[in-house]
Order: C-alpha cells, then sequence, then structure tokens
C-alpha cells in the first residue's frame, strides 16, 4: 500500500459539506472516493483533515489515502483523479507519504478565511465566494473584539453544536483582519475549529465591525459559554478552508 | 433631460449578450431598461458602446440614457439601479455628461481581454470566465502572428457574418500576450471590432501557439480576406469587454 496527500480546493457552493454521512449524498469526499474507487477496483476511504460545512470552500483542504495501485506516480495520480473530478473539485497536489500519515490526526493547525464585501452591490465575478453584507465595518473595533478571542480557552460558546460532549478546550493563534478596498478579509488561525466555529466568531466580529454590541462582550461569550450571547451564524459562502499545516516529521 | 454615461460589469454567462432583439429576451440591455423604465414611468433606451455576444463577459461596458428624473445625482443614480439589477450584472460608476455625448457613436477604442487556462485541470474559482484549453501554448509564436493583425485592415477574415456588407476595414492598435501561471491573456486593444472578430482572432493565436499554423497565416487570412483561413472561432466564456475610451472633449 502507498498512502498520499492530497491538497485539493473546491467551491462548496452545491455540495452538502466535505463529509458523506447516511443519507446525505453529494459531498465532497464521496466525490473523491468513487473515483478512487475506480482506479483501485475496490471501495477506498478518503481521510479529509476536517469537515466544512454545507457551502463552504477550499482554497488548501488536505486529505489522505492508501492505495494498492502501484504503477502510478502522485504526479499521474494527481491527472488521474482531476480528470474523473467535476469542474469545481481539483486536485492541487499530490506526494507519497509515510503509511501512519493521518491528515486529521496529524494537523498542527488550521486556518479559515472569511471574506466579508462591504460595498451595497457585490462584484459580479467573486459574488459566490464572499458574505455580502453591503455595509461599512468598523475595522479597529473587530481587531479589538479579535483580540479577546486569542489563546487557549473553552469556545464552547462559539460552538454550533448544543449536544457538544467532547471537550470544548481549542488554542486559538491568530485572528488577522485586513480590508482592501471594500473586501474585509479575516484570517483564523488555531489547532482546531469547532462546529460553526469560524462561522460563529465571524458573525460575532461583524456585529462589533458595526457597533452592535462592544469588543468586550467577545470576551463574555468564552467566560459564560453561552451560545445565545454569540453573533450570528455568518453565511457558508464567504468562508475557505485555506491552510492545513503538519510537522515536517510526519511527511517523512 | 440629463444624460448619464454608465459603466458596467457583468458576467455573461445567462444572458443572451447585450443587445435586445425581437423575439431574444433575457439581454443586459433589456434588464436595464426594465430598471430605468420604472424609475422613470415610461419606456427608457439605454445605448451600450457595442454588443457583447451570448456569454461574453464585461468588466468596463459603457452605456448612456438619457433621463428626466431630475431629483436623483449620479451617485444615487448608480445606488438605485444596482438595487434592483440582478446580482450578475453591475454599474461600477455613473456620471453626468453633455447630452450629446452618444456611448457608441463617440467611442474613440476598445479593448477585450481573452483569458486562456493552460493547466489540465482549470482552477475551480474562475472557471466561468476563462476558455479551458488545458495545453501550454507557444507564448513568443503566439506574439509573432499578433504582430501581423497589427494595424488599419480589412479584417473580413475574421468576421463571423459572412454577409457584412458594411466596411469590415479596422485599426487594431494592439495585441499584448502575457501569461501568469497557466493563465494566458490576451489584450486587444482597437477602434472597434466585428462581429466575433476578438473570438476568431484568439482562435487563430491559439492554433499558432499550438504549432497547428505558422504566423504568418495570420497574415493571409488578412489578405485573403477569407474567414475560413481563420482559427476557429474561441468560446465566448474566455472573453471580456475590459475598456471603451472616449475624448475627454465628449465627456465636458
Amino acid at each position: 500500500m502507498t498512502n498520499y496527500k492530497l491538497i485539493l480546493e473546491y467551491d462548496g457552493s452545491r455540495y452538502h459539506g466535505w463529509q458523506k454521512q447516511g443519507n446525505v449524498h453529494n459531498t465532497i469526499q464521496e466525490k473523491l472516493e468513487t473515483v478512487l474507487a475506480r482506479l483501485e477496483g475496490r471501495p477506498v476511504e478518503v481521510h479529509g483533515s476536517g469537515r466544512t460545512d454545507a457551502g463552504v470552500h477550499a482554497a488548501g483542504q488536505v486529505a489522505n489515502v492508501h492505495l494498492s495501485s502501484h504503477d502510478i506516480n502522485a504526479q499521474q495520480l494527481m491527472y488521474y483523479i482531476n480528470q474523473y473530478l467535476p469542474e469545481d473539485i481539483r486536485v492541487l497536489s499530490a506526494e507519497r507519504v509515510p503509511l501512519r500519515f493521518h491528515s486529521r490526526l496529524q494537523a498542527v493547525s488550521k486556518t479559515y478565511t472569511y471574506y466579508i464585501e462591504t460595498e451595497a452591490k457585490a462584484p459580479v465575478f467573486t459574488r459566490k465566494y464572499r458574505y455580502h453584507l453591503g455595509q461599512k465595518l468598523d475595522i479597529a473595533v473587530m481587531q479589538k473584539a479579535a483580540g479577546e478571542l486569542i489563546g487557549t480557552h473553552d469556545f464552547r460558546g462559539f460552538c454550533g453544536n448544543r449536544r457538544m460532549k467532547k471537550s470544548t478546550v481549542r488554542r486559538l493563534d491568530s485572528i488577522e483582519i485586513t480590508q482592501e478596498g471594500s473586501l474585509v478579509k479575516l484570517e483564523f488561525t488555531g489547532n482546531g475549529f469547532l462546529q460553526n466555529m469560524v462561522r460563529i466568531m465571524a458573525g460575532t466580529l461583524i456585529e462589533a465591525g458595526q457597533h452592535k454590541r462592544t469588543p468586550e462582550s467577545a470576551a463574555a461569550v468564552l467566560s459564560c459559554a453561552d451560545r445565545s450571547m454569540a453573533g450570528f451564524t455568518a453565511p457558508a459562502e464567504g468562508l475557505f478552508l485555506t491552510h492545513v499545516s503538519y510537522h515536517a516529521a510526519a511527511l517523512k
């Protein structure tokens, strides 16, 4: 068997997210597994670094898969998969990695990017990849609110799953907020994210940027661990999984 | 009456081009006229700088329209129109211009940009705005072929309308060909373009870049004025009307 690490981009608009689940079809994982099962002549399981929700995009999702097809190198594998994938999913790179490499279990940190369009009318060519707010935002206030969230905290108040039984403690390394013209970009990096966590943080920061809440109220969501104190869940269409990091040792 | 100059961008994917025609509905012009008729309470005619074909995009189409609504300034007009336009058409700017200004009759030059994706699998987020060739191109050969076309010539051999009765002489000022990563960009500037002319020139240059024809054969299309000697009509999805120029005096 050979273990391959794949880096993927996809337009999540018409998918029910990354992960296949019982009756929910049309997922990214399923599309990849169908193509690879064809190559291998048997069912194949693809492991993603994490789920992305319905409608969320990826510019750097990472997955790995164990294949027995020996007469193919990583580059050929990439061309093979791309040939059969639909036009909204693409393998950006493929490489052979140690058999023990696992894209989810060994992920060290992840970066998600959230794009907000503040112009009254959204630019037409990127309209499916931005949350169209259509209002100006106070970036300084958003940066102050973001500062309250950095560090290792219990993020239960930012978790979309109210019945989450496992630990909701995560380490958030940075939130970089930048504006270029009418486009506001929020870049979140951390060791892991709970269900809807990035979208709820984005919604909370947007409300701070609209002066609908104080920057300090973000810290209160952490201390009270109460979802109802956080902001709205910002729409999926503005969110991209942009990068997943691994220790170099995991890849050799 | 006040005359307004509008600069527009649109995603042409789901439209039958710029111009309304008898039974063909769903055109960009029609969408604009519907919104403006609502403002004026009477039918309104919008003049475009030129037609764009079905599926062709614009990043800088120019139009003008005479309105009697006096209690609105150019900025307010832009917001009004944008509010009612579908999400794939947007007014980028609006300004008051002299009553005699006409977007088509006074256009001095136009620039069209054609985008070709040479990577085997197209990047997913721009896939609707590129011609996906999926093969490498010899840029130097394309530039040589492009050089044969610059100047004032009879472009009948590059005209998609075989029954064209008016003059087919045009002045082509420049064709700039550049490559950035796997994306090849062809930028055509001239005083006017015949039906399908940019797409037939693009198809001819692509064939030269694939070594399917010599660079000199582009000149032969001009001298023979024979459409069958030119290349294929490159698909609409890769084409953008990017800029229309006017003399400053026409706007004052």
